[in-house]
Parts: structure tokens; C-alpha cells; sequence
């Protein structure tokens, strides 16, 4: 199966007009994607990378760079050798000095490396999550380029791992299938709606039979602790509340302003500083305990989760499916997430991330942890309207995906409407 | 005094025909820049970021996303508060998920702030380090965006650091002008030169006064230890020789390489691991000893650098004019690297990187660090004739930069001859 095109458009939702996604640092997002098709005889695979507006034609000028090295392979080459032609992707000469493995080049790799996947899925006639399922511990190896990684975790612990969870994977994918897989959701504490607002969120979600909830912080001392008393006195005690402040703080200004946040019992404190402060991370964790930080969804690679494992930075793992390079680096940071007993709980929302992460978490519970224990999905409600084949979500619970692919293919009305700058949405604009 | 265009072009240089530059992952570069040009009232600053080839468009398109945040400003009111600018690129709502603060965006954002820094220093009528020299240590922390560096560093920490230095700034700017800044060289150890190419050069940069050498290493144990045999006989053991990895080795893999080399005495070993992995070369650092580590040249933020001081992880910071985002950061590193009593030998080479940095170490040496003990600036031989101004070097040193600006404005005959695609060069080719 030969990859004849590869296409890449610049695809943005106006969600900025209602604050859908708001945070601490991003005020006005438009939540958007660099969407690659890939054309192979008779077959399309889709791919795309999440971004908030501008910059977007950035990462599409990246892809474009990338094409020579997708096009004309055959897919069956580049799956027998999948880590081999990672590799290749991620460390081309020139290319790589604008990462190396970060930022625009890696957003990038993603979309077209997740493409890929849904090709191959595609063709296999699997959801992907499926595909991996299926494959042996030797084959899921084989998907990772483990350069970087010796000193946390060799290839052989890894497969040794994986053959460890052989047993029960038939039992725990039933198990999905009837029980789905745990989330919290995202969507009810933006930063910019009202209180009001919140609170009916609230109130709805919890009809609708979810127990995990996060909101957003990092304004105000006075502002976070009226946003968390909001969502208390909404939520009560038994249900979880999560709190993301999205890079605000300093290390020692975290320290002290979460003292004034403890009496709200958040299970857990999202990026409260740099994503690239390994350190930070470490020295905030060591005291803010028992509350447990969370970080990941700007990690930029697996060598810097390799580090928040090394140096006991983080309590929960938030991979995102776009920021590394594609879901072969997504199966590293498993791996490493599980050596390190460190749950993986994936950042989602935006455009398709919910879309994405279903498989990862799948991937996770059947092959590689083996645990639900203190786990759950990110999931925000905006925008999978958009989607062919949509997540399902019930009594706060992700349903296992079934159609074959990735899950992200966009449906011609959303492009039609949201292509920049010519859709009709952004013409009317 | 407004800014009123903003042009971005891309430049490439076809260095690869000759391997020039040549290392163990970058093995066919074509020295680039993405070269910004700012119009402001009948001056023009120049800005660029330094590339190897493909992938340089990205940036240009990265420039271009950022280029409404600078256009129609005051320079003036910029360089008021060029720390809050700073902010306010790095920071954009919606680029920043681009980065943040690294890859394609961050090497945008250092070609538009070193642009500025250049129309600042021609209004001036003073060459970057003598306008730097110049400033108040308030002025100079000024510069700064202090965000994410407190628990290191603070800002009236460094502030009392830079007034300490106050008393002796002038001698120190007359004997770097009597004496120049130590220097070494790289360009005669490129991994695609054949050995006897690399013995003339060595020959030759010894009889021009040259006394500290760099070669590269890292494709295998036995052509490595050839190779630095081959520098060994040529320079002697007076004379300094480091080696550069360019990232190749795990971390056990470099501590068992390195052991081979040991009888080398290699000053430092250079970029041993992946650039992101503070924790590894902490790790390299320790078994290696009293071999040297250093890396920086493409350690992402300033961020990275604080960790790489706090962790031990390096005894020399290579830091890069154009990865970080521009002269701004560059500051707040030497100021963490003077606090942590780490020496800055930038790094350098490449198309008008020893242009930039040069001034780089004037202003570590005049304002920050008030030594020269165990420094020096890298320095590689190619492409100073297409630069408007030079440096200069004499018997291994720098010469003080004396042209009003950044150093970094092109020739237009270099333009005409390899902008890319429609240079006469590429037409050509």
C-alpha cells in the first residue's frame, strides 16, 4: 500500500467567541488543527496535531517539510520497521536541528505519524488501540525507538513487562467493553465563565453522572479560593476535584499560594510552573503532599518524562496524543510510566484529543499498566460533533471505540466551515 | 522611533558540498539562517537565526506569525520595558502552544528580539556589548523576564551580582581591548574530512596562533580513538583539545565510550546525550570526571539551563545566540551561570554565529562574570565574508567588536547569491 498524498490543512473553531477552553494563560483560544490526509491506493488515513489558533499555518508549513519522507513508502516498510522509521522522521539532518524532538517539528511528526496509524488500523479493520492489543510484546517493542532511555528502562525490561501482562488482557478488554474506562471532566471550569455558569455546569455533569471534576486557577489567591469553594459546594466532598494552573507560578510562589488552596483536598495541582522544570516539579511535589502534581500535556518529549519519573516529579502522568512524536513515543512514555509505578491519567479536550486518548487508555489498561487504580480520562464536551466517528461517553465514563482507525477524522461540513481562512465560518467572520 | 517593516528572508549557504560542519547527526549541512530585516524611520536592524537547511521556511513562517507584535511599535517603548515585551512574545495567547519557549517559535522570536537589539545599538551608535556595558545594573535585570527563575536565582540576587561587578568594568573592556577574548577552534575537526585534511588544518591553526582545539566524535569507539590520535599528534598535550558527541550515546553508553577516550584528556566532551536530558548528564558528569561535560547549544530555555546548574550536570554552558529567544535570555543564562560559578564558552561556528556571540562574551566578561578562567568562545573559520562586519580574530582570540549593532547584517551579494530557492547559487545548482 503505497502513500500517494499527503495533505495538510489549516482547520480552526472560533471557540474563543464563548472562552470554551480558557486557562490561566490561554485566554482566548481558538481550538484548531493541522489535519493531514494521507492517500493510499483507494484507502485515506487521518491524522491531526491539536493547536489554539494562530501559529497553526506554522505547524502545516512543518508537515509540508515532512512529506518527502512519507511519500512513495510503502506502509507495510515503514510497519515492519516502525521505531527504525521514527527515527528517520524524528533525526533528519536538517530537520532536526529545529527540535530537536520538540515544539512545531514534533507537533508536526505527530500528525503525520498518527495518520499512519490510522491508515494502518484502517487496513487491519481495528480501532488502533485494537491493533496494539493484538500485536505481541516483541512487535510492541519494536514500535519504540528506545535511544535516550537505557538508563530508566531497556527494551528487554520492556518486553519482559509487557509479556507479564499477557495474561488477563482478554478478561481486561471485556472488562472495558462492559465498564468502559474512567474520566473527569474539564469542561464545567473554564476560567472565563461566570459563576453562574459553573455552577449549572456542575450541577449537569453531576446528573449526568459524573464524580471527577477540574478547574482552572492561577489568577488570584482570593479568586482560586472562591472558584474552588464554587465547585465544593456544587460537587461536595465525596465526589474528586482537580485543579490546573497552567504554568503560572514560580516554584516557591506554587508552594505558598497551594497552601491557601489544601483545605479544598484537590486530588491534584496541574502544571503548576514551567512544563520543562523537572526540578520544580520535584521540589512543588515534595511540598504540596499529600496533594499530588499532575504534569505532561506540554512535555515536549519522552526524555523529559524519562526525567519526571527519575527525579519523582509528578504523581500522575497527563500525555497528550499530539506533543510528542506520534503514538510510537505515546507507547514509550507507557512503558516508562509503568517501570516508575506512575499513573497515566491523558491530557484531553481541545479539537480531537478526547478522540485520541480513548485508544491510549485503552492501550494502557489492557497491555501495559494493567491498573485502573487512581487513574481517569481527561474530557471536555466541546466539538466532537465535528468528528466521523465521535468519542462515547456515559455516566463519566469513556465506551470502548470501535470503528477501525484513529478515531479523528474530520466530517467535510467541519471542514467546509472551519478551514482558515476560507471557510464559510471564518468568511462570515 | 517606529517600526514600520518587518522582512524575513530565507539563506542558505551550501556548505554540504564540502561536509563543512559535518558531525555524528548533522552529516550533510547546508549552513542557513532565517534573516530578518526591521524598518524603522530610514535605519534598518537585522536579525537571524541560524538553521542547516531544510526546514529554515518554517521558521520564516514562524517569523511572519510573529511579526504583528512588533510592527507599528516603538522601539523606544520596547526597550522600556524590553523584559515585558519579551513576555509578551514568548507569551502570545495562542503561539505559545507552539512551544512554549522552544523549537521553531523560540528561534523565531530570537532572529525578531535580536533584530531589535541591533536597531537599539545603531540608534545608539554603539556596537551590542558596549550598549550593554553600558546600562545600570538595574537596567541590565531590567531585561530580564525573571518568570521561573526565583527558586535559583532572584532578581535582586542578580542585581547585587552585576553592582559587585561594577568596579573594574572599565579595565576589564580596556585589556579585553588590548588582549581580545580567548578563543578556540572547531573547524578543523569535521567528522567528513579526511585525515590528512584534518592534519593540514590543525598544522595551519597552529601556525596562526590557534591553542585550543575541538574535533568531533561519536561513530565509533575505534575511528574516535583515531581520530583524537590524529589531533594528539598534531597539537601536543600543551595544547587544549575537547570533543563533541552532537548527541549520539545513551547515558550508560557514553560513561563505557568515554572510558576509551579517557587517555585523551579531553578538556570537555561535548553534548554526550540528548540536549534535554539534565538528569543524564549529571549522571555522564559524575562517572567522567575529571573529563569535563558541556553542553547548551541546543538546550532549549532558560529553564534547561537553570536545571542544568541546580542538578551539576555541566562544567561549561555553550550557550547559543539564536536558540534561545534572543539577547534577553541569553543575559538572565549568564547571570545563572555566574551565580553558579559555571564558565559560558558560547557556542558558536556555523553562518554568523561567532558574529553574534562575541559580543556574547564581551558582555559576560565586562558586566557578569569578571573572569576568564577556564573560558573561551568558540570560533570555526566559514562564511565571515559575507557579513557586513566580520570579527576578527588574531592568534586565537577575538578582537573587540567596534561596529555599531549586532554584527550580523549580510551583504547583499550574499543575498542575491544564496537567498533559497532564487539565489544565483541555487538557480545554478
Amino acid at each position: 500500500m503505497r502513500i500517494r498524498g499527503l495533505h495538510v490543512q489549516d482547520v480552526r473553531c472560533p471557540t474563543s467567541r464563548f472562552l470554551d477552553g480558557s486557562d490561566a494563560v490561554h485566554g482566548d483560544p481558538d481550538y484548531s488543527a493541522a489535519y493531514v490526509t494521507l492517500e493510499a491506493d483507494g484507502v485515506c488515513g487521518h491524522g491531526m496535531t491539536f493547536t489554539i489558533g494562530r501559529g497553526t499555518e506554522v505547524v502545516c508549513a512543518a508537515v509540508r517539510a515532512l512529506a518527502p519522507l512519507v511519500l512513495e513508502r510503502e506502509l507495510e516498510e515503514i510497519t515492519a520497521d516502525f521505531a527504525g522509521f521514527h527515527r528517520r522522521l524524528t533525526n533528519e539532518s536538517q530537520l532536526r536541528w529545529l527540535g530537536p524532538d520538540k515544539g512545531v517539528i514534533h507537533l508536526a511528526t505527530a500528525a503525520i505519524v498518527n495518520a499512519l496509524w490510522d491508515l494502518w488500523a484502517r487496513r487491519a479493520g481495528k480501532p488502533v488501540w485494537k491493533l496494539v492489543a493484538d500485536l505481541t510484546p516483541r512487535e510492541f517493542v519494536g514500535l519504540v525507538d528506545w535511544r535516550y532511555l537505557s538508563d530508566a528502562l531497556s527494551r528487554d525490561q520492556a518486553l519482559d513487562l509487557l509479556c507479564a501482562r499477557e495474561a488477563g488482557k482478554a478478561a481486561r478488554e471485556a472488562e472495558l467493553a462492559r465498564d468502559g474506562y474512567p474520566a473527569y471532566v474539564t469542561s464545567a471550569g473554564w476560567l472565563g465563565y461566570p459563576e453562574e455558569k459553573v455552577r449549572r455546569l456542575c450541577g449537569e455533569a453531576i446528573a449526568a453522572g459524573w464524580t471527577r471534576f477540574k478547574t482552572k486557577v492561577g489568577v488570584d489567591v482570593a479568586s482560586d479560593v472562591r472558584r474552588c469553594q464554587v465547585m465544593r459546594d456544587e460537587l461536595g466532598w465525596q465526589r474528586e476535584l482537580m485543579a490546573d494552573a497552567n504554568q503560572v507560578w514560580d516554584v516557591p510562589q506554587a508552594i505558598e499560594w497551594l497552601g491557601h488552596l489544601a483545605p479544598f483536598r484537590l486530588r491534584w495541582i496541574e502544571e503548576p510552573t514551567s512544563p520543562d522544570d523537572v526540578l520544580g516539579h520535584a521540589a512543588i511535589r515534595r511540598a504540596v503532599t499529600p496533594m499530588g502534581v499532575a504534569t505532561g500535556e506540554h512535555c515536549a518529549n519522552k526524555v523529559l518524562f524519562k526525567q519526571l519519573f527519575q527525579a519523582g516529579a509528578t504523581d500522575y502522568c497527563q500525555v497528550d496524543a499530539c506533543r510528542l512524536g506520534g503514538l510510537n513515543e505515546v507507547l514509550a512514555v507507557l512503558l516508562l510510566a509503568a517501570h516508575f509505578g506512575v499513573p497515566v491519567c491523558p491530557h484531553a479536550g481541545g479539537l480531537g484529543l478526547c478522540e485520541y486518548v480513548q485508544h491510549v487508555s485503552w492501550i494502557d489498561y489492557v497491555c501495559v499498566s494493567a491498573s485502573l487504580a487512581d487513574r481517569s480520562t481527561e474530557y471536555a464536551g466541546h466539538l466532537h460533533e465535528h468528528f466521523v466517528a465521535p468519542v462515547r461517553v456515559e455516566k463519566g465514563r469513556y465506551l470502548t471505540p470501535e470503528t477501525p482507525g484513529y478515531s479523528i477524522e474530520l466530517r467535510p461540513e467541519a471542514l467546509a466551515a472551519f478551514s482558515f481562512p476560507d471557510g464559510t465560518e471564518w468568511r462570515r467572520a
